[in-house]
């Protein structure tokens, strides 16, 4: 049986497998370049390993691969193989978990960048001039402004795993956390309420950090009505997806000065097209898709799932193909 | 017997101190003006707390308070004190410890901000274009760059109370943390070094964070051949004293590319002169001297070492005024 791993080059650099450790399989490992059509001597392989794959492989894939049993994604969402035509028969799983530490250290970065105002600084160097409002003596964790996590107020819409990995950071930085989920209970130790209590914990939030996935459901659920909740210090992070936010009615909020700021990593559409007005907004800070893109220990998701395909047993992060 | 604290308008309200939390002592407490002469009926106070006055007042009351047993500073290094000429028989305390956590969370801010290239995206962001270079699939914790803190070798030069709040907020980001001072030594569970080791631990360092005070022993410390054993990725982030980087030095590495780049907080002359060279490298970030100037738990200190006082036994935080 033939295991295809993506040609290190050919996504970047951004994945580059430690082949040693999924070696003892009885499987043979071979490199495919992402972006080109796979080879006539490889297209039997029962096993694909996908990450930054061209539409066009991927649908050429689809097409000509008639023995694939099972593909493994290493994306959060691979909505790339949702498009491509795969048979619905396909075993396949996500990459849920690879993007955690990178995502959570990125959001960390943002909510600092925010609170410290090193965007703000950074503005007032490209004009060869000291900032001087934001040295020297500063008002200590005032309550109309968010300056530090320090005894602030985060809550996480969206509480999945890269949520548990951001959140015990936050917590010994001195924030609070709270979580807005579907469903409400405790996890990992913190509290995560419904959505309809957003209006309640919105009231106190410093900063509100988004990690929802993009589908039908998600779109635009931070609306003008739910950003009218927020105090008007508040700062909006978003690294999940673009559609989960109305970006006109947050255009309108920074303007209006209705909320503190928002620091934006994902976008209704990206790149963020150069006539979009959030590109001159002082308090917006733009960040291009950079929170993941480089995933993290595949060789282990790679090893389980290979070891549970072949001993027959359900395979981690695993869903359904949409049928056609 | 009086003590005088400092009305908090007067110190841009960046200390608000909780009067309640210091009652109880065989004291009155008076608030005055750290930017004016202290009036008359304050002159014959016997303890004072000082923060963000002025040179002028200081001088008038090293002159004028004639009953002065202790001044309680709240900065970190009270030179502003030594300045003023006070007698060298009054007891002084710094206020060391009240900036930790501020410090520290700003020198974890300029560290993500460096491996996240957040002031890049800035930068862009003025021109309203998207730096596709930053974002999408990226090499993960490339050996040659200094893109995260995850498996990043980080070095602290100056491992006091700073470096003990900063340290374990970046192991749990996933750094390995080194300390260099005068003492070698295991401090709070972390490995220091010597200043005779440098040459060894600069080899392998991704982030240098400097924290050192300003003083003769440490001026211009990091000069052109201690940078010069850093590698060619190596950030170098200052919280401590300009004084101790030699700044055309630095100013050379950045621009010959002998260092990966700068994060400053604080520079030989501040605020930094308009015709520094260092506003235009690209890879240098400035911050205006904005790490600390909030103390916090000023009340605690000021209350034990009250207590302390009253008891005649030693303070905390104690130095000698250099005699006149």
């Amino acid at each position: 049986m033939k295991l295809l791993v993506p040609e290190p080059k050919s996504t970047n650099s951004s994945l580059i497998l430690d082949i040693k450790s999924i070696e003892g399989f009885p499987v043979t490992i071979h490199h495919y370049n992402v972006k080109e059509t796979i080879p006539e001597d490889l297209i039997d392989a029962e096993f694909l390993i996908v990450w930054t794959n061209s539409a066009a492989n991927l649908q050429d894939a689809a097409k000509r691969m008639k023995n694939l049993k099972w593909i493994q994604s290493c994306a959060a969402g691979p909505n790339d193989v949702f498009a491509a035509g795969f048979d619905p028969s396909i075993t396949l799983c996500t990459g849920s978990g690879l993007h955690d530490h990178t995502v959570a250290e990125h959001t960390l970065g943002m909510l600092l960048n925010s609170a410290r105002r090193f965007y703000e600084m950074r503005d007032f160097q490209a004009q060869s001039k000291w900032p001087q409002h934001l040295g020297g003596p500063q008002p200590d964790r005032p309550k109309d402004r968010f300056t530090t996590l320090r005894d602030a107020n985060v809550t996480i819409w969206g509480f999945g795993n890269i949520a548990k990995k951001l959140a015990p950071w936050l917590v010994s930085l001195g924030a609070t956390v709270k979580g807005v989920a579907r469903k409400a209970g405790i996890r990992d130790g913190f509290e995560v309420v419904g959505e309809d209590q957003i209006a309640d914990v919105f009231k106190t939030t410093d900063a509100l950090v988004m990690i929802l996935p993009g589908d039908e459901s998600t779109k635009h659920v931070l609306n003008k009505e739910k950003l009218g909740l927020l105090p008007k210090h508040a700062w909006v992070v978003n690294v999940g997806r673009g559609t989960c936010i109305d970006e006109d009615a947050l255009y309108d909020a920074l303007v209006s000065k209705d909320i503190g700021g928002a620091s934006l990593d994902v976008f209704e559409k990206e790149p963020l097209p150069s006539d979009s007005k959030l590109w001159k907004v002082e308090n917006c800070v733009i960040s291009p898709h950079a929170a993941g893109g480089r995933p993290q220990g595949a060789e282990a998701l790679i090893a389980e799932n290979l070891r549970k395909f072949l001993a027959g047993q359900p395979l981690k992060n695993q869903i359904a193909i949409p049928g056609k």
